[in-house]
């Protein structure tokens, strides 16, 4: 059974990539969390993951003593793996367009991505005020997430990116707990999408073990000195 | 014919990439070249790549109509409308190791990426050295590549980083310029490869047309005035 290596639910937005795509296709793996303690040299984070890869981050997926590591490597080998799981959407230039999605994910969204860390049991929306106000490169990075989706979701007639469930809306998972802790305005059918992908059940189990954690780590909470109540 | 939409072959790391794959691999293309006058919203270079794609970004791979961006997703479309070609490895465990590195690759090596940037006309060892001096993030991206090409190497024999010219290769193949025009100081056995992979005719007939084009943009040149003569 491969084994995959993934960091603090309520914060590894790049472990839940992979978790999520397994767990949605029915693909059974055991999980192995290596906490986030910190991210220093000499953290027991950086010393765990430094002997299953060169990278020394999370995700990894060991599999027969085989390590592959990235997010975008392993969603390909699982892909390979599973053909009968259909992962990629089957059509050739549908499966092209779902590639540059991801792609563009992998190196791109930056201003969303540091502004607007993920932290799913956080609720954030005047934060989330803040940040839209002040900063352009996120709300063009929300602009781009409403035209790609808005446009798939109309040529697929969803309910997903590409119809059923791949693994572009995996690697989108994150950002719609995002867009869900932080408020940040969508118009309706691009919030109804949001909402469908944390109805998931690989998504909603995920997001019941980030809940449960109750890990509260200070150099992931930019905007929050302790948890809220209840 | 597939059209390959690029930027200045001097400075655009990026398009180097699917450019040198098709180009070594013998997969006819039609190479549209965009000027970068600027990255700036109104440039031309904005406008022309914006009707072409969503990122506005180059490279881009149109194939009858299809617009596939970003060079992962091209990499992995042209892989796919190849077999014949292997362009990525044959054997499963090396294919997920190649696909790890290259993935490794597009959101990673930060530090080498913006302390030297492409420029492949240029000579700076001194800029290189300060740098080496000063910059311990590209040291130990430096460190990254010497473990990961002297690995690999070993463990496929060469002369390429699997045995045979792969996408991996042509990922790496920008760092090799850098490292060449930053003469960063890494030991023979990298340096060899580095060497070869220029040698490559894919990557020669690169170099050649990047010498030839003899434009010199002031905004991708954090080390120089001017061009130097000769
Ligand atoms: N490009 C990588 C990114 C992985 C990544 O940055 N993971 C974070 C956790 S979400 C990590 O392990 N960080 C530790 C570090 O940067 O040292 C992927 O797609 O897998
Ligand atoms: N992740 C993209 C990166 C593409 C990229 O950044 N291309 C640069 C040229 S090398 C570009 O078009 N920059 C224009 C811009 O940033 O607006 C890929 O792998 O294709």
């Amino acid at each position: 059974m491969p084994q995959l290596y993934i960091g603090n639910k309520n914060y590894s937005s790049w472990s839940m990539r992979p978790w999520v795509l397994l767990r949605q296709a029915g693909i059974a793996f055991d999980e192995v969390k290596v906490r986030f303690d910190s991210f220093d040299a000499g953290s027991q984070f950086k010393s765990a993951m430094g002997a299953v890869t060169p990278t020394g981050k999370v995700p990894v997926l060991v599999d027969d003593g085989l390590a592959i590591w990235d997010t975008l490597a392993i969603a390909e080998y699982i892909a390979e793996q599973h053909p009968e799981k259909h992962l990629w959407p089957q059509d050739r230039a549908a499966r092209a367009r779902a590639r540059s999605i991801v792609a563009e994910m992998h190196s791109g969204f930056t201003a969303l991505r540091s502004a607007c860390p993920m932290n799913i049991e956080a609720r954030l929306p005047e934060v989330g005020a803040l940040i839209w106000r002040d900063n352009a490169g996120v709300r063009a990075d929300v602009q781009r997430l409403v035209d790609m989706w808005g446009a798939l979701l109309q040529e697929h007639g969803g309910p997903m990116l590409f119809g059923p469930f791949t693994i572009a809306d995996a690697f989108y998972a994150p950002v719609c707990m995002r867009l869900a802790t932080y408020g940040l305005p969508v118009p309706p059918q691009i919030a109804a999408y949001v909402e469908r992908v944390q109805q998931l059940p690989g998504v909603r189990a995920w997001i019941d073990d980030a809940l449960a954690e109750r890990d509260f780590l200070d150099f992931e909470e930019p905007y929050r000195l302790a948890a809220q109540k209840g």
